[in-house]
C-alpha cells in the first residue's frame, strides 16, 4: 500500500513537474530590473518539494479535469509559498542563512533585494493568476479572491504575524496552549494548503460539493503537513532537511511534539491525514491526490 | 487660474474623501491577527495626500463615469503606495524613521509586523479589486492585471531594485546618467501613478483611445511628480514636509535638480505637466483631473 503510494508520486511527479518547472521562471524574463528579477527566480529555482502546485494540478484531476487546466493556479502557490519563505528567513523574522541546502536569498542578494523578490513574486502570482486565458474570466475571479483571502492577513501573514507575537511571548516567560497553536498554523501555514486544493476545484470546474469536501480536505492536510514539520525539527538532522534543525527548541517556540508529546503529536498526524482520506474519497478520482497526502504525511525530510 | 485649480482641488477633495477614508480601513476588520491589523491600518491612517487614489477617481469622471465607480481601485492604490512606503521605509531599504509626521511602521511595531503589514495590503489590493461587484469580472480581472503589472517586478518593484544598486553605485564612486535616472522613475514611481490613470479609465468604462490618453498622461504626471519630489527634497524644509529633507544630497543619492540644476529640473516639470495636460483637454470632462495634476506639480509639500 505505501509501495503503490510512492509509486503513484513518483510517476505523477515525472509527468507534473515537467509541465510546471520551465514554467515557473518563463514568465520573470525580460523585465528592466535584472538584480530583482534574478533573485525571484534563485528561489524559485532553489527546489523543494512543490507540494501546494503539485496539491492543486491533482485537486483539478480529482474533480476529472486535466493538471494543465490547473497550471496558472499552481505557478501562483508556488510564487506566493516561495516569497513567503524569501521574507520569514529575513533577519527581522525567523533569520535563516540556509534554505534547502543553498544561501538564503538575502544571504545571497542582501536584504533590500530579497524583501523586494518577496514583493516581486506575491505580486506576480496575481498577474499569473488574472493573466490565464485558458480559465473564463469568472475563474480567474474566484482564484484572485480565494489566493488573496488565504495569503493575506487573514491567513497566512496573519498567522506568522501571531507567530511573531507568540515568539516575543515565550521569550520573555510566558506561553500558550494547544488551541492557540492550532489557530497559528490553520493561518500560518493551512490557509495556503487550504488553498491549494481550492484552486485545483476552481481550475477543474468542481462542482459545489466537490470544492467543499477539497477545502476541507485541505484544512485537514494543512494540520498534518505543520505536525510532521514540527516532528521533523525535532527528530531529523540538518543533513536530511537541508536547512537547521532542532531550531525550534533553541527558540523555545511552542510545537505539537512540546505539546503532546511525540507519540502525542505522531497520533494527531494519523487522525488528521484520516480525515483527509475520508473526504478525499468521495471525489470521482481521487487516487493520485490520495497518494500525494500520504506521502507528505510520511515524508522524512 | 491657479487659485481656480486650488479651489477646483479642495472642493473635490471635500466631496471624494469622505467616499475614500471611511473604506481606506473598513476591509481590516474582523481577522484574528490583531498585531498586523493594526499595524496596516497605522500606515493607512497616517494621512498623506491621497495622490493616487483622487487620480484615479478624478480620471472615472474625466470619462463621464462617477467617482465612486473608481472606489474599489482608488483603495487598492491606496493599499499598494502605503505597503510600498512601509517597505521603503525599513532598516534595509531608506532606513526612515519618520514618515508623514509619525513614527514609521517599523518604529511603532518592530521591523517584523511591519514587512507583514506590507505584504498583507499588498495582498489585501488584489482582494478588493477582485472583490468589487459593482464592476464587471472582465473589468476586474483587466484591473488585477494593470495594477500587478504596474506594481510588480516589470514597475514599482524594479525600479525600486535599480534605485538601491544605483545607490550602492554612488556609494563607491560611480555615477549614473539622465536616461538611468529616468527609468528608475519611470519604474519606481511613474508605473503605478500610470495606473491611478488608467484603473480609472477601467472603472469609468473608457474608450480605447480615453484610455491610452489617460495612461499617457499617467506616464507624464508620474515624471512631474518626481522631479517635484526632487526639487522638494532639495528646497523645502522638514517642518513642512513631515519627513528629513536633504537627504537625497547627503546620500549622494543622483537627482533631476543634481544632474539638470534647480532650473533645468523646473523647466523639466513644466514640460511634464504641460504634456499631461494636452492629452488630458483631449477627454470629455477633464476639468477636476487638471486641477488636480496641476496642485500636484505646484505643491510644496
Amino acid at each position: 500500500m505505501i509501495h503503490d503510494a510512492l509509486s503513484q508520486v513518483q510517476a505523477d511527479l515525472d509527468r507534473l513537474l515537467p509541465i510546471l518547472e520551465p514554467n515557473l521562471t518563463i514568465a520573470l524574463r525580460g523585465g528592466e530590473a535584472d538584480r530583482v528579477g534574478e533573485a525571484m527566480r534563485y528561489s524559485l529555482q532553489a527546489g523543494g518539494k512543490r507540494v501546494r502546485p503539485v496539491l492543486c494540478m491533482l485537486a483539478s484531476e480529482a474533480v476529472e479535469a486535466t493538471a494543465e487546466k490547473a497550471r496558472a493556479c499552481a505557478l501562483a502557490l508556488e510564487y506566493i509559498h516561495t516569497y513567503s519563505l524569501i521574507h520569514d528567513d529575513l533577519p527581522a523574522m525567523d533569520d535563516d542563512d540556509l534554505r534547502r541546502g543553498k544561501p538564503t536569498c538575502h544571504v545571497a542578494f542582501g536584504e533590500g533585494q530579497a524583501i523586494l523578490a518577496g514583493d516581486g513574486l506575491l505580486t506576480e502570482a496575481f498577474q499569473v493568476l488574472a493573466g490565464d486565458i485558458t480559465l473564463a474570466p469568472d475563474q480567474r475571479i474566484d482564484a484572485v479572491q480565494v489566493l488573496a483571502e488565504a495569503a493575506g492577513w487573514r491567513g497566512m501573514v496573519g498567522g506568522q504575524s501571531l507567530d511573531l507575537e507568540g515568539e516575543a511571548l515565550t521569550r520573555s516567560g510566558g506561553s500558550y496552549d494547544l488551541d492557540h497553536l492550532k489557530r497559528i498554523h490553520r493561518l500560518k501555514t493551512g490557509a495556503l494548503l487550504r488553498a491549494s486544493l481550492e484552486l485545483g476545484a476552481i481550475a477543474g470546474g468542481a462542482t459545489f460539493k466537490q470544492r467543499a469536501n477539497l477545502r476541507d480536505a485541505g484544512s485537514a492536510l494543512g494540520l498534518a503537513f505543520q505536525i510532521q514539520d514540527d516532528i521533523l525539527d525535532a527528530t531529523s538532522t540538518a543533513e536530511k532537511m537541508g536547512k537547521r534543525v532542532g531550531k525550534d527548541e533553541d527558540k523555545g517556540k511552542i510545537t505539537y511534539p512540546l505539546l503532546l508529546g511525540l507519540e502525542g503529536a505522531r497520533q494527531a498526524l494519523t487522525e488528521a491525514t484520516e480525515r483527509a482520506n475520508a473526504l478525499l474519497q468521495a471525489l470521482p478520482n481521487p487516487r493520485s491526490l490520495m497518494a500525494w497526502a500520504q506521502y507528505l504525511a510520511e515524508r522524512t525530510a
